[in-house]
């Protein structure tokens, strides 16, 4: 293994350094949502369907009722939902049953074990109804309806930066019974630059549903405040998100709403808002406190995992390699609920990071009869890349061209436009691609043994951006405190303390970071869409200047030196040339947060980036592969990410070596398989074949170039 | 009662309104301290010395660690303490008890109950040793020391604006055994002033030690972090000083603590930190969480009630009235602990709203074996009015002068200098006492029945100031959240809410106010000194005046009109001229906090106001004395005071309401009294004679005189 590092600063930027919370979790210490002690509190156990599609004819609780320390059996007329809609606004199944594992009843109870003992005393009378499973048969004429009755549907593609120019509603009348929605991502005109490539390669390629695979099952707690308001405990990772779903759902005004996240145990996209408002409306209906925690086989059967996609794709290419045209079509399976389905993604995203004069890509999305669909480390991006970067290989096998001549070939211009219409921002294509390319395996590509290969590919992830709020305040021993409304996830309270001890000029160890709830934190936005680093990032990097140049006013007046004349060195100010002369931090501290004459030092920063943050991999693997058995096995993998700056190297390295084990998962192993009735097949981790360690162990490059400028370098300018 | 109100505005201000958290309260939903469950929490119950003054000679626990239930039984020794000074640092007797009620150990057990049974169980050897109770007989050269051991003091004076200039160290060799310190507080030659004056008036005033009366007695949890910090959950006024307290002690870093004030249930200067060091201490040693509730009685005998003082003044006058000095000794009875003893603070204040072209005035504070002082509405303001106003009177009398005219001729000039060297503000001097000497009482003063007399009385407190922080936040719906690490107290959350209204251009209801604790929220002064109002709403003033801005930018570029010719009406942004062109504060709301291009809106106020603001208030009463029994009837009641502008006129005539009662109380009722051996004889609600509502019904006149601007109107102007 290498890892290219950039210099390194004194502040502990670009230096690897271990996740500040690291030891609670390593030594058992750290508190998860579900072992938080809360009084009184009611267990939450879901009697779900064994029936993919059925009507509810009755539920008969009295057994259930009859066993001491049951507390309710809370059906979908008991939820005190007033608004909202899509899954957040069925939380138990009305009187129609859309998957396999849908919750139709709570039962809470003293102890969980009390509340399991009732799940087995709610006898629910079902009437099967016909079930449609398979993504391709769903849009047959004759499919079976997945949903008969109606179904208020939204989504989430905002985040992921979907829409844009060149989008259009495919109108043809009606449109099949499961079929949800059909868009036509166009430009130019594709279908004669197809017409005329010199050569063009057409495959079909399907990615199955894939389960996120986090280590901590969903799980939320809620509970009635004497106010009238509501608490939330949950492991989410949009806590301001939850906030307003639940103030929606409820009718409830925002600011009675409190949502706290929990140590966040992963989620890698699939918490952003699930479980909240079954927890939400038991805690109202009971009026106590009540938690819901998801055993391992539930979480499989009923959360919302990554959907499958088909891709029937044409990429069209002159002699050259240059391409002429992509053309054809998507399926999104949006099983069940298609609220947060990427189903708008997959129309601009089919590109990757190609750049193309024409194209005309149709995506339909789909109901089944199978979980909701949601978010999974960039949705779209990685099916997308399955698809396309195959087609690319088979393009360069046919004109005889380098793949990554072909590839460098159409690398985007700066500023040419994308398929969303956006103008290409700088992105590590070349970096990334030729990180791998100049790798030794790929020059020794035809010396492999028998049965084996190598090969490369690259995808990426346009990015997301969101507003975002953070302060950065001096305490009276002359630390600092940063506070946002955040959720820490994959070491980012680490990355949040070294930026703004770099932009403050101390070092990281005098920083704290507190991820505060919705109740009296700054605005922050969900921790996902690789957004976190670069968005809160920046709105932190404000907050310490900010409080930098507090501190330094403080510091021009005690000293009776021209501000400008100051630098912080050492956990002091010192005017420059005279060290002696120095005023410590923490006497500065205390002075702000004593009886005057100075304000408490309160560094703010509020922001947005005008622009995405795209990010390209590439990755190099050789592989074995059985003729008999189809076994794959891998033998090398090289990795290059383009990240811009590594604020820390470790993280980095662990966001890459993570990200090519899912990729791993994905491609050879995973497979959240239902049956032709719409069973769960692949329901646990003995069944459900996620890659092992030795399956992962073959990593032996990490690299990363840069892309773009350093985001936290230029805080005012946003 | 006639009420005399401001100009109300749209928002709010100038407008009666109750107190957000009232109906909570009144309801019994509010969760006190002691109210909120704690999840294997410990009880800890105290031993208590029943000696004032006496030597630890053995502490024998075993018979109460041999009770079920009982985890352990503290004592010195056991505590954790690392640092510190004064009583915080001696939350358990070391070897010496220095007050009769003194805990000399703490016994925890699964309950309370058992706790109490512990106490039972703890056989405490002492060796009593002389006490000294008395006040004067405590300076006398042969009096016994009240401490034989060594104690690091310390003063919290700074908060009530001690200091200044004119103040010098008395140092005529040793001081007496109990005296603490002497200070001399002098300007100009007051002796050569007084012995030329037409008229000089000499008196001795006494006034007792005072309960604060609050009905929520002392109480805080602790309990001890995953991460190794310490939280605590503490009826305080003082969030921030409870964090530095116990950072201190246990030598932990500031921000790896974390305290939160509970529902206050009132404190009157008497829970800034008095409980918690002893509650940390016994969390930290038995790994657990634990509260300490004291009972009524505990809470008589051990915690920090207002100290006595004694006043020896001479006050001499100009024939016409005119003050030529004042002169004398102030003896201070600052108990077993003189931490919190305003001691320093009597010199400065002791001349009331009155200017003098010279004064002499020594400060003795004194040890004494009674419980440790604290501090009462304006520290030594009260007790200092008695004195002077009642030699005013007298020196009125002896000249032939009207009391009032007296008074009018030695009110201050603005920018002459006050006794502590600092220039006087604008003070509402002539207001408040014209407002009651105008009140017909006053005309009708001679026409009383035999019995009864009629007087009036003025006095002031100078105010303190100490920085805070806000932030003022727009919620998704439009909404205002306004945060501060303060604790909420006589209805500032809603004086709060009121003032980001105003500021804003909204009504109070859609603001909500959070009070944070020390590990996210802004930094922010002490709920005390009359300074919440002054000091924390000013910078909210900034903080929603920040936040205005940043919503009228966003609406200008939504609306593309100029910011200036925007307005915020009825919750919406206007154009001025074209309502219809309105875009809600609503959809400014989810705009700001969704995927941009806005940054969340987050207003910060961060200030210090450059100067005090003093308040004076007059008073004028009908008492009915019997001659045979001294018994004292009210029976009419007239206040004026000087607040500023009233922004919330119920909060300003409960302050009044209040503050009457509790001078009826001092003046004629309450005291805290010792038998000779240190014996607390008025230890419950039964032998403590605090004014009932029949003693308190008399007020029939409360008037407010505005002798200040508007402080937040001006915010940034600070």
């Amino acid at each position: 293994m290498s890892v290219v590092t950039d210099g390194a600063s004194a502040s502990g930027v670009g230096v690897a350094r271990p996740r500040i919370e690291a030891p609670s979790k390593v030594t058992g210490h750290a508190r998860y949502v579900a072992d938080v002690p809360m009084p009184g509190l009611l267990h939450g156990r879901m009697v779900m369907s064994p029936f993919a599609h059925a009507r509810i004819i009755s539920i008969d609780r009295s057994e259930a009722l009859a066993i001491p320390g049951v507390h309710a059996v809370l059906i979908w007329e008991d939820l005190p939902i007033k608004g909202g809609a899509g899954r957040a606004a069925e939380p138990l199944a009305r009187d129609e049953v859309v998957f396999a594992g849908q919750p139709v009843a709570l039962v809470l109870g003293e102890t969980e074990a009390i509340a399991e003992d009732g799940v087995e005393g709610v006898l629910v009378d079902y009437e099967p109804l016909d079930e449609v499973v398979d993504l391709r048969a769903a849009i047959e004429t004759s499919a079976p309806p997945a949903r008969v009755g109606d179904s208020e549907d939204e989504s989430d593609a905002e985040m992921h930066g979907a829409g844009g120019e060149g989008q259009s509603a495919v109108d043809e009348g009606a449109l099949p019974v499961n079929v949800i929605d059909r868009k036509l991502f166009s430009g130019g005109e594709a279908e004669r630059a197809l017409a005329g490539s010199d050569a063009v390669v057409h495959g079909r390629f399907r990615v199955p549903w894939i389960h996120q695979g986090y280590l901590e099952p969903q799980v939320a707690t809620a509970w009635p405040e004497p106010d009238g308001g509501l608490s939330l405990l949950s492991s989410t990772q949009a806590v301001f998100w939850v906030r307003q779903e639940i103030s929606r759902l409820f009718e409830l005004p925002l600011n009675s709403v409190r949502v706290r996240a929990g140590t966040f145990g992963g989620g890698f996209g699939a918490k952003l808002r699930l479980i909240e408002p079954l927890v939400a409306s038991a805690a109202l209906a009971a009026g106590r406190p009540v938690r819901v925690a998801f055993t391992r086989s539930e979480d499989f059967a009923a959360a919302n995992p990554c959907p499958s996609l088909e891709f029937d794709l044409a990429l069209g290419a002159d002699a050259d390699g240059r391409f002429t045209a992509l053309t054809g079509r998507i399926l999104i399976d949006c099983g069940a609920f298609p609220d947060s389905a990427p189903a708008a993604l997959a129309g601009t995203r089919v590109g990757g990071p190609y750049h193309f004069d024409t194209w005309s890509i149709e995506t339909v999305a789909v109901r089944t009869n199978r979980f909701g669909a949601g978010a999974y480390r960039g949705p779209t991006a990685t099916q997308s890349t399955f698809a396309v970067e195959s087609l690319v290989d088979e393009l360069s096998a046919k004109l005889g061209v380098d793949p990554v001549t072909v590839r460098l070939r159409n690398a985007p211009e700066t500023g040419a436009k994308r398929m969303d219409g956006i103008g290409w921002p700088p992105i590590g294509f070349r970096e990334t691609l030729t990180a791998v390319a100049e790798h030794p395996l790929w020059a020794a590509r035809a010396d492999v043994a028998p049965g084996e290969g190598v090969g490369l590919a690259l995808g990426m992830f346009p990015g997301a951006k969101q507003g975002a709020g953070a302060v950065c305040r001096m305490d009276a021993d002359g630390g600092l405190t940063v506070v946002s409304g955040y959720v820490d996830m994959t070491g980012t309270d680490t990355t949040i303390a070294t930026i703004a001890a770099e932009v403050f000029g101390i070092s990281s160890e005098m920083v704290r970071v507190v991820a505060g709830d919705t109740s009296g934190a700054p605005q922050a936005g969900v921790s996902g869409g690789s957004m976190v680093t670069y968005c809160l990032g920046s709105a932190v990097a404000v907050a310490a200047t900010d409080a930098r140049q507090q501190v330094l006013k403080v510091a021009a007046q005690e000293l009776e030196i021209d501000e400008a004349d100051l630098e912080i060195v050492n956990a002091e100010v010192r005017p420059l040339g005279s060290p002696h002369k120095a005023i410590s931090l923490a006497a500065i501290g205390a002075k702000v947060t004593g009886f005057g004459p100075y304000a408490p030092v309160e560094g703010h920063g509020s922001s947005v980036p005008p622009e995405l943050a795209p990010s390209v991999a590439a990755a190099l693997v050789r592989v074995r592969v059985d003729r008999d058995t189809g076994e794959t096995q891998i033998l090398e993998y090289v990795a290059a990410q383009d990240c811009g700056r590594a604020i820390n190297p470790a993280l980095v390295e662990g966001q890459m070596r993570g990200g090519a084990a899912q990729s791993v998962g994905i491609a050879l192993y995973e497979d959240l398989a239902h049956d032709d009735a719409g069973q769960l097949v692949a329901g646990t981790f003995m069944s459900y074949a996620l890659p092992r360690e030795a399956e992962c162990a073959a990593q032996n490059g990490l690299t990363w170039a840069r892309g773009r400028t350093h985001p936290f370098r230029q805080p005012i300018g946003w």
